[in-house]
C-alpha cells in the first residue's frame, strides 16, 4: 500500500508525477445528487498555480481538470469521479541534470534509498504537483460540506518573520493578494521580504491557518481517529510542512490549566465557550467552536545559491540548483491545506451518522 | 468505526474505560516466534503508572498484564495477542458528581453531543486510562523493532517554562526522575514549578521529545501516509496533545533556505547528513539520520481552583473539581508518546518489505 | 495484519486459541443507545455449544460470556465492546499427541509452513472455538437489525444426502431439534444418518442456509464490496465452508436466461419481483426481496478411522484420531452463519446512510 | 466508501461508467522495478473483448489502454499506476430507451433504489465494461506473480449443460476457441448449443474455473481473511456470479470425511498431498498443493424475447430489449476471474512477508 488513498467513507485515490504524462484522482463514496461541473473544480485548481505574481514562478501550468466518471447529466451518480489534469508544459531538460545528484531537503535520495532508483523528472512523485489530485478532490467536498452549512477557509498566517494582523480579518485580501494574507498591510511587508531572500537566491518559510466554521459539536472520533488526529495526518502529509498546531497548539506546553481552559457558557439550552484554546476540539471530537489549525511550512528547498551534497557516485560535490522555484511555498499551499482539511471534515461528517441507534432506526424508518 | 483500530498490518485495537471492569487491546498482525512474556510489558506499563512521586496523583492502580492469547509456549504464535488489564482501585464515587456538570477542558460535553449520553465515571473512554491499550501493544512493536536494530526512547522536553538541557544529556535521569528529563537539574527546577503550580490549585503543560535510532533509509510511504504524518496522527491521537513537531518543526516556518536545508555528505559510499534539520525524513521518508518529534501537551484540565461551566439541565455554574489528579500529564505520558511512535515505526517497516520486486523474488526464492 | 478484524463501520477484531486461556471479540463503532445485557449475547453462544444431543460430541464447555466494556448503566455508550469467553473445561492431554504430525483436512500442516510452529492444542486458532467471537458480536448486529426491522434467520438445509422440505418451513424445528432444521422428518432421518457415520467412524457434510427478511432495496456497494461478495467472503471465512451460493447459486450455470430473470412487478406505486431467482441481490445490491445464501460444510476433518499422513519428522506414517468430535460441524455452525450474514448486513446499512446529498443534508439539518 | 477499492496492500481502485467518457484504474503499492509497458496489459484486455466470434456480440469495442502515470524508462516505480481506457464505439442512443424502465436481471431498479437515478446508458458503472479496470490490473498482478513463479491460468468449465473434459486438458484451446473450453470438442458442443439459446432470443449460463500453480504453502491469513474468503470476494464480486465454489466445493456437503479428507505423503522432507479435494487450500492457508476455485455465472439478463417489468411511473409494461448482447457472459469473463484471482493471490503473498520475527530481521540484515 503505497498511501496513496485517503479517506475511508469519503475515499480519494492521487496519482501522477510532475513530468508524466498526466496528474488526477478517482473519489470513491462520493454522494449522489450534487450537481457538479469541471467549473467547481477548476476554481481551486487555479488558486494553486503558479505564475500568477512576482513572488511565484514564472513557470506556467495550464492545469485544467477533465471530469472523466461519476457525473451524468451534471450530476454525481454516487459512483467514482476520476479527475483527470495532462501534464502540459513541463520541460523535462530543465531537470536532467539534477539525475546524477540528491538535492538537499528534497527526497531524492530517499526515493532512491525506498525503490532502489527514481523519476527524477521534476521531483517525480514528490513534486509539489501531486497536490492537484488533493485540491481537485478537496474542492467536490467543501461545496458538498458547504450545503451543510459547514465552510471550511484557509489563508497565510506569516511569512518568515512577518505575520498577518488577524484582529483585523480581510477576507478579500487571502484571494487577491500575492501572499494570501487575510491583511493587505502585512502581505505588503512579506512581498518586500519575499523578494528580499529572491535576491539572496534564498527561500522563505511561512505558516498556514485554517478556519472550519458551521461544524456542529460531536464530529470525529474519541481515540486514534480524534478529528484533530486526522487533520494532523492530513496536513503533515503535504511536503514541506514541519508541524500542525490544533487552537493554541505549542502555546499549551508553557500555559496553565486556569489559562489554557476554555469555560462553557449556556444561552437557553444552547451550550457555547467563553474562549477556544482549544480549537474547537475536545477529546478529539468537536465542540461547537470554530475550528483552527495551523500548518509549519519550511522554505523551498530549491535554492539558487551553492549547495554541498553527494552525486550517485557517492562522491562529495558542490550544486547550484538551475531550473524555475517559487521563493515560498506557502501561498499556493493555502488551497492545498483548505481541501485536506474539507476532505477529513466530510469524512467524519460522514462517519458520524451511524453513531446512535436511534440515527439507524430513523434512517431506516423504524 | 469508533476509530479504535490503529496500523495497518501491525494493527492494534485498544477498548476499556477508565472505571469500567478492564481495559485492554488486541494486537493482530504481531509475527510468529518473538519471546514474550507479561514481564515485557509489565515494564511499559509501570512507568504510566501513578502515585510514584510528590508531582503525579497519589492514586495508586495495580495495572497488572495479563495475556489471554497469541502466546505459546512463551513464542508469539502469528496470531491475535490479547492483552487485558483489570481495573480494581477505580471508587466511582469521587466521579458520580462530575455525572451532572461538563468540566472545561475535558470531554465530557463531545461525547454527549456525539453520543446522547456518558459514562461519566473518570471519563470514561477519554480518560487517560485508554492509553493503557496503547502501551502494552508499544511495548511489544518496540521489542521487535530492537531486534531489529531500531530503538525508540521519549523523553520529557520541557515543563512549563523549564527545559532539559539536551546538550548534556542524561539518559539514566529518563528513568530515575520524577519529571523523566534526561537532565537533573532542569528536574529539580521542573519539580519545583509544579509543586507552585500544585498550591495554586493549578496544573502545567509540557513537551515530550521522542528520537528513533537506527532506521535506515526508505521508511515511509511519499504521499498520504508518509511516515511523519502517521506519526503525527499517532502522537496527536494522544489525550491533551495540541502540536506536533518533527526535526526543527514550528522553527522552519521562520528560516530560510539556505538554513534549513541538511547538506548530504558521502563517507566510501554511504551517504549521511551535515545536520538534522528534517528530524529524519525527507518527502515522508526516512532518511537515515534519527528521527526526531516533539508532542505538546496541554496542562492537565482537572484544576481544583473554582471554575465557570453548565450543568446537564444547561445552567450556568461555578464548579471546584475534587478527586485525585496530576499536576501535570507529560511525565507519565511519555512512554505513550514512545509507544505510538513504536507502533507507527514497525507498521512502516513491514509495509516497506513489498516496495520493491527484487524483494518479492528474494523471498519467494525466485 | 493476521486479518482477525471483520467490517468497515461496525467493525469486529476476534482472539483466542481452542485452549489458550480465553476467547473474545472487540466490537467497535457499535452505536450508542442499544439496550445490551450478557444474556442478549448468551442465548447466541448457547446455540453453538456442544454436548447438547446425540449428534454433537459430548464434551461440554461453559463458554459464559462477560461484557468487559462499551456498556454503561445497560446501554452501549458507543465505545469498543470487548467480550470476554474464559476456556474452562479444555483438557489439553487430549491433543498433546498431534503435536508431532499433521492431521488431514486440518490446518496443522498449512500454519507450520506459514509461522514455523503452531499451539497444536484443540487446532489452536483454527479451531471451531475461534468462532466464539464471531457469534458473541453477531448477537449484538443482530439485536440492532432487529430494532431495524431487518431479521436474520439461518437453518441446516441439508445433511448428507438428506435435505429438508422447505415447502412446508416448521420455523420452530429450527431451535429444537439436533440438526436445526426447519423440517422434523428430515431431521429424524438425518439423524440416522449421522449415527451410521458415526458408527462407521466417519463423518459427514451438509448445507446451512440463510434468509435475510425486511432487507429495503438499496443495500450494498456496486463493485468490489457488492453486498453478495461481502457475504462470501464472511461466509467462507466460516472453517469448513468449501462453497457459497446466492439465490439458485450453482444452478444458474445451467440455466437459460429466460428462466433466470426475475419479472419486476408494480402494486400501486411498489416494485416487487414474481420470483427471487436472484436471491434478493441485483448488481452487488439488495433488491428488496428476501435475500437468501447458501454455505457448503465440509465433513468433520476429525474421523476415528486409519488415515495416512505425515509426522514433523517427515516420515509418512497411519494414525487413528482420539478425542471427542462432532460427527458433523453444521448444527453447531448454523449460528455462525446467522452471526457473519448480520454483521455483514448491518455494517452495509451504515455504510449506505451517507450515499446522497439529501441524506448528508437531512441529517445536519439544511 | 462506494466499495471500488480492492486489496491491502497490492490496492487497486477502478473507475468509470459504459457510455462514460472513459473507464480506468489506479494501481497502488506495485512493487518498484517491475518491466511495464502497454503491450503487457493490452494482451488481457483483449481477451475480454467483444465481437471476436459468431458468441459474441458483434459490437466493437477498441479498448487500448495508455499508461498515465508509475512508468519511468520503462520500469515501474513504485508509485501509483494509473490506466485509462477512453469509450470510444459507444452508442447511447441504442440505450436511451431503457432509461424509462428496469430490465429483468439487471441492476437498474437497485441503482435506482440506492442513488435515486441512475446513469443509464448501457448499465452505467453496472455494465461489464467495470470489468476492463480489473483486468488491466490483474495483468500487472499476473506477471508479478510469474516473476514469482506462480501461474493463475482461467477458462471455461461449462456452458449451460455443456462441461469440457479437463482430463485431456487442451491448454492452447483456451486461448484459440471462441469458448475459451481447455476442450475443442465441448467448445464444438457448447458453440452449436449456444447458436441455439441465440435463435430462441435466449442465453446461458456457465462455469469459469481458474487454477492457481505454483503457489507456495503458507499463503493466506487464518481467519477472516483465508484466503479462499479472499477469493470469494473477489470473484463473487463480478457481476452474474452466483456461486463460488473452493476445490471439491459443493460436493463437499454430501460427501463424507474419509472420501474428503486428503492424506499427506512426505517425499524425502517435502511434503505433499495425495489428492486435492481441498482445492489447495486448508484452513484458510494454501497447502503447496494446486489452488482450484470455480465461479458460477447466471445467463445474459439481456435476452430479446418478451419480458415482464415495471417503468419509472410504476407501470407493469412488456418489453423487448434491442442492442447488441452476448448470448453468454463467460468466454468473457474468463481473463476477469484470472485477473481478481491474480489480485487476491499477489496481495496475500505480500501480506505474508512480515509474518515471522525472522523475516523482518533478515531483510533489516539484524
Amino acid at each position: 500500500m503505497a498511501g496513496s488513498t485517503f479517506g475511508t467513507i469519503f475515499k480519494i485515490t492521487t496519482w501522477g508525477e510532475s513530468h508524466g504524462k498526466a496528474l488526477g484522482v478517482v473519489i470513491d463514496g462520493c454522494p449522489a445528487g450534487l450537481s457538479l461541473c469541471e467549473d467547481d473544480i477548476q476554481i481551486y485548481l487555479n488558486r494553486r498555480k503558479p505564475g500568477q505574481s512576482s513572488i511565484t514562478t514564472p513557470r506556467k501550468e495550464a492545469d485544467s481538470v477533465e471530469i472523466l466518471s461519476g457525473v451524468f447529466e451534471g450530476k454525481t451518480t454516487g459512483t467514482p469521479i476520476s479527475l483527470l489534469v495532462r501534464n502540459t508544459s513541463q520541460k523535462s531538460s530543465d531537470y536532467s541534470e539534477i539525475a546524477s545528484y540528491y538535492r538537499p531537503g528534497h527526497a531524492d535520495y530517499t526515493f532512491d534509498a525506498k525503490y532502489g532508483f527514481r523519476d527524477y523528472r521534476g521531483g517525480g512523485r514528490s513534486s509539489g504537483r501531486e497536490t492537484i489530485g488533493r485540491v481537485a478532490a478537496g474542492a467536490i467536498a467543501a461545496k458538498i460540506l458547504k450545503e451543510m452549512g459547514i465552510t471550511v477557509m484557509a489563508y497565510t498566517h506569516s511569512i518568515g518573520p512577518i505575520s498577518a494582523d488577524l484582529s483585523n480579518f480581510d477576507k478579500d485580501a487571502i484571494f487577491t493578494t500575492a501572499t494570501c494574507m487575510p491583511d493587505r498591510l502585512a502581505d505588503a511587508k512579506a512581498t518586500a521580504y519575499l523578494q528580499e531572500c529572491m535576491q539572496q537566491k534564498d527561500s522563505s518559510g511561512g505558516i498556514v491557518e485554517c478556519m472550519v466554521q458551521g461544524l456542529p459539536a460531536g464530529i470525529g472520533e474519541p481515540v486514534f481517529d480524534k478529528l484533530d488526529a486526522n487533520l494532523s495526518k492530513a496536513v503533515m502529509s503535504i511536503g514541506a510542512v514541519k508541524a500542525v498546531e490544533i487552537g493554541d497548539g505549542v502555546l499549551v506546553s508553557s500555559a496553565k490549566g486556569s489559562e489554557n481552559n476554555d469555560a462553557f457558557v449556556a444561552d437557553n439550552q444552547s451550550v457555547s465557550k467563553k474562549t477556544n484554546h482549544s480549537g474547537g476540539v475536545l477529546g478529539g471530537i468537536s465542540d461547537g467552536a470554530d475550528l483552527i489549525l495551523r500548518a509549519h511550512f519550511k522554505p523551498t528547498p530549491s535554492i539558487f545559491s551553492k549547495q554541498e551534497t553527494v552525486n550517485k557516485s557517492g562522491e562529495n560535490i558542490e550544486v547550484e540548483i538551475k531550473g524555475r522555484h517559487d521563493p515560498i511555498i506557502v501561498p499556493r499551499a493555502v488551497v492545498v491545506v483548505e481541501s485536506m482539511t474539507a476532505l477529513t471534515i466530510l469524512d467524519a461528517c460522514m462517519l458520524n451518522m451511524s453513531t446512535r441507534i436511534d440515527y439507524l432506526k430513523n434512517f431506516y424508518h423504524k
